[in-house]
């Protein structure tokens, strides 16, 4: 199949959506997952993720870098000790070992390309002492509210 | 530079606008290049390429894939033996040594995120007899016109 056609926004004819992560695995709140390129002939692996309205995705950081950009919606994302307001097209570089999460706002749905190597480490969730160092900057503790 | 925000379609804060290739290394016709991600972390590089209108990409072929996202605009492109009308958002997956090209209608420009690996072989440009070949088809020949 060398083309899929968009069949709306952040939807593909062929592409499955899917879970963002096995509930109970890590906090999250409705997310969804699709998988746009994955190839053996690809060093990356291209993906779609969606935040509804009011969700979020887990707050983790890992090896791995992201490559994002805005696809639909509108939300925030914290990278590091920095939060960012995203709107389409916006590019949002997550380097390596570095805490962030994606939010949408309460009235729109937040959409994003996420560039991943294929070969990568698994995510590392906060521990008690993590959340307290990010909680001392009031704007970050309430951006990562559970 | 965690976020480079969007300054209009196409267009990123702090992302340089390059040409398409060196003038006269290969045929192509008003295409400029972006590099969107490029980093060490990363084994794969994310560009935007945008063809103005009545614009066309190189027809070429190489070892390594494409994974392309339309961004803005519509156009066509040829893959393989198969051509196919491109609109915002439609994916494209072009495997490896598969001759292809991209070509902007005549009244918009075609804009597109293009993934590849960091570390990937230089295009082949078609020989007479691959022209020929190709040419077989009418359809395929009117749209390799040069």
């Amino acid at each position: 199949m060398s083309v899929r056609k968009a069949s709306g926004p952040g939807r593909w004819q062929g592409v499955e959506i899917h879970e963002y992560k096995q509930a109970g695995s890590a906090p999250f709140r409705e997310v969804s997952r699709q998988v746009l390129f994955s190839d053996p002939a690809l060093a990356a692996q291209w993906r779609y993720f969606e935040v509804a309205p009011g969700g979020h995705s887990t707050l983790e950081r890992h090896e791995h870098m992201h490559a994002v950009m805005i696809l639909v919606g509108q939300g925030m994302c914290l990278v590091g000790d920095a939060l960012h307001a995203l709107a389409p097209h916006d590019l949002v570089h997550i380097p390596p070992w570095t805490w962030h999460q994606f939010r949408a706002t309460e009235d729109s749905a937040l959409g994003f390309l996420c560039l991943v190597n294929a070969e990568r480490d698994r995510p590392c969730l906060p521990g008690e002492a993590d959340l307290a160092e990010l909680r001392k900057d009031q704007r970050i503790a309430a951006f990562i509210r559970t």
